[in-house]
């Protein structure tokens, strides 16, 4: 049937048609058509959306997503039918049957999933289906070079290129600020894709953003590598392995990382930027998602086993994640604690050490550093304000002000102190609770909020000494983030947990 | 954060923010907010949508169903915030992993879904999870209770009450129009619900429509079987086991239906009405959902062993699938087909035959036959006139007209006969084409579309002979389900593939 185009601006892949104009063409809310511009005969899928009045009959609403592609405009008139079921259905079909998916049979469901050609419903069919039936190696492989193809890629002509990734888990980790102006310092080039905060406090595209845009095209992220040797960029705006975001979308309600999709999740982007040494930062504690020393050599084995098949060098590092890296959680405080190393500062050690044991390993599989040497080098560059003047090219070729110092970074002006109830020691800091309080004050989205952190693990703390600080740049919000302290007491001091003793306690 | 509503008529469970709200609370599009109503403390839980133009910040867009019991109105002020996670989420999450749910899990999944606590794609992940991790009874029985038990209910003081059910996969299964009439002729009570077609030509609902109103609620449905002994409406609008509709939906692009949930969908139904007796018609062979007798021995076995659990008798019958019941594949044509075997007509044999079989085994559990006599006692009825009378009297008290003769019923104008391009043997009909061909004409929104059988498997028809009618209401439509035929070929006359030999093809 034809309908007239009126355009809506809501970013989803649907249509919206009368219950009537639906009912005629078969279709139920949810169900899939083709809409056919036929002035330039592109046709693309969508989902459709019912009303009784917001559209009249023989008019079709059509929503951002799905205009994307079809480019009509109000008045225009466009062919609506029910369309044919995807193939790739029946391949995750298949995949829920527990057989194998073939390598073609990858590349049609990621396909679809980049062209929104199936539904997120069904793309988390496919997910499930994943996650219990695991993928073997093979097909790991397939579904990694299945994100790269369908993606933006960068290719350069000069190596190696180095790259690192973080797989998550722990609060702070803010090495990519100190890891890839080190990088970058010595030489090598590293172009650095990365992502906003889902379920964190802020991921490093957040806290760069503190410092300088970061959304650029793919080509751009090499023109910025090419000229300073490295950039630290939001991987969303590449349209690198675009699949990849989608999945784990999806993922998140369940807190799932099927271990399959997280290496090709993985290496996908390390492979799509053209990466030939990889350093991949493997945290592992209570609460991270490795818990444990043996499962992280596992993990190990299987990236570089992915990186062997890829042509690409891999070495993993297990690093601690009982407490977070550095003193600092949310954007602004995260930046102003990476630029006091650049600047020259010791501390927090835990940081210093982290970024440097990091970079490290990359200088050393370059042959920049003899092995059993890397790590003091990084330190050496860090030092002598080479790794500080390259970051401050990065933040200027990215756009940003290359003259900022740590101390023109402030955090929110509403804040809360948290003092020791007892004296003792801190003998718990829960990461999940920290993260929670700090988006509770409004992290990653305002910048200025987030927790600094007084004592760590291990501390002596004395009564009435300060454990940590609120952060809040909205004072509602750093209410919020109080009641949400309140309860669930991230911090345990000596043994004593803090809700079961009210009078003892300092929030109030 | 506050927000101004502005109700939006599009029937899904969303808010739209501006985007820069949207952040604001740390929502991304997709994610679960809940909306409190401060009037009357109610709080929803929904999903966002985003856009930068339609609505300015500071106000909310609320749809239909979000607004279903949050009942704001344009103006009104809401608080929205990003909501917690449902545990049914860790519920589904533990199916993922293999594990088996206790029954308050599966009755938390279920509520949620009833509710639309969970996204489509979330309860896509149960329904996967249970589809690679069968349920065992223990579990199938838990979710049929929470399908009954979330939903309305009726319970007779009289008894026994009847119900049957035909678990589909066959075109032109128009048995209920015989067999409800017949059982409530016999002076037993059979409050029968059924479906529309999803993937069908016609459901007994879509069919029943054309003679009278089907949308009647749970209390309805029960005045009207005390009044006159039956009833045959749309479940859908009963609320009855609401949450088994929603599986279906996300089952569907996947054409899945795993063993348990099948088995709790058909018996949440019976069990919600009150049904004592239970018959379930098993369609068995090629294209059907069950392939072959074993297989459909051992479906018997388990919706019996679940009618103990839950206290209702239940026999079934394993029926012939391979052609379709009687002549007629619509909703006009297959009503039309009915009424004649009511009004005295004795073909098409198969639909008399099954009908009578199917109320044949109701009346003998019930005792109205002695063993062996059921289908001879339903054939009586019928050639009496009770059982039209009966359906009189139905159609009466749902409003429709009582006077209605199989002659009133016309079919679509538009029409096109298909005649055998050869002598010989209908060696094939493939349910599935002619099902496809009729949904084509328009069938089921179209009621007189669809598909008029003149010859049968194993039938002798000479060349030119017609084999089939194709009809439709519009003219469109007739075209699509020529192509829809020339692109399937659903009929083989002796073995000699249509599609192959254009030439003798009388299509043109």
């Amino acid at each position: 049937m034809k309908f007239t185009v009126k355009l809506i601006d809501i970013g989803t892949r649907e249509v919206l048609l009368n219950i009537e104009d639906a009912r005629s063409i078969n279709a139920l809310a949810g169900d899939r058509v083709q809409v056919l511009n036929e002035n330039t005969g592109v046709s693309v899928a969508a989902f459709v959306s019912t009303t009784t009045t917001l559209i009249p009959q023989g008019t079709v609403g059509v929503y951002r997503i799905t205009n994307e592609k079809l480019a009509v405009e109000d008045g225009h008139l466009v062919e609506v039918r029910l369309a044919d079921r995807p193939s790739s259905l029946q391949f995750i079909k298949k995949k829920m049957d527990g057989e194998r998916l073939t390598k073609d049979e990858t590349f049609a469901v990621i396909r679809d999933v980049v062209n929104h050609d199936i539904t997120p419903a069904e793309l988390t069919a496919y997910i499930t289906a994943c996650y219990i039936n695991a993928l073997d190696m093979d097909e790991v492989e397939h579904l990694t070079r299945a994100m790269v193809e369908t993606g933006e890629q960068i290719s350069f002509h000069t190596h190696p290129i180095v790259d690192k990734h973080s797989i998550g888990g722990v609060p702070g980790n803010k090495i990519s600020l100190l890891v890839v102006p080190i990088i970058a310092a010595s030489g090598l080039k590293i172009p650095k894709t990365s992502s906003r905060a889902i379920t964190g406090a802020g991921g490093t595209a957040d806290l760069m953003e503190v410092l300088a845009p970061v959304g650029f095209s793919a080509e751009e992220v090499q023109k910025m590598t090419l000229k300073v040797g490295g950039a630290i960029v939001w991987g969303g705006a590449t349209n690198i392995a675009p699949a990849d975001d989608r999945i784990i979308i999806q993922e998140y309600p369940f807190r799932i990382d099927a271990r399959g999709q997280m290496l090709a999740s993985v290496m996908a982007k390390k492979y799509a930027v053209g990466a030939d040494l990889v350093v991949i930062d493997i945290p592992v504690g209570q609460g991270a998602k490795v818990a444990n020393v043996m499962e992280g050599r596992k993990m190990a084995r299987e990236f570089i086993e992915l990186g062997e098949r890829l042509n690409m060098r891999v070495e993993c590092a297990l690093t601690y994640a009982d407490s977070p890296v550095g003193r600092s959680i949310g954007p602004k405080l995260e930046v102003r604690e990476a630029l006091r190393i650049l600047e020259g500062g010791d501390t927090p050690g835990s940081l210093l050490q982290k970024s440097a044991a990091i970079a490290g390993i990359a200088l050393e599989m370059s042959g920049k550093a003899p092995l059993g040497t890397g790590s003091q080098m990084a330190v050496d560059i860090l030092k002598s304000g080479a790794a500080l003047a390259k970051f401050r090219e990065i933040i200027e070729i990215q756009g940003g002000d290359p003259s900022v110092k740590s101390e023109d970074i402030s955090p929110g002006k509403y804040e809360f102190v948290v003092n020791a109830p007892a004296s003792g020691y801190v003998v718990e800091m829960n990461n999940q609770s920290l993260i929670s309080m700090a988006r509770n004050a409004g992290a990653p989205h305002d910048r200025g909020a987030g927790i600094l952190l007084h004592a760590k693990k291990g501390n002596r703390v004395e009564k009435g000494e300060p454990i940590f600080t609120i952060y809040a740049e909205r004072s509602w919000r750093l209410q919020k983030a109080i009641e949400e302290g309140r309860r669930l007491m991230p911090v345990l001091v000596e043994g004593m947990l803090l809700d079961r003793v009210p009078r003892e306690f300092s929030w109030v």
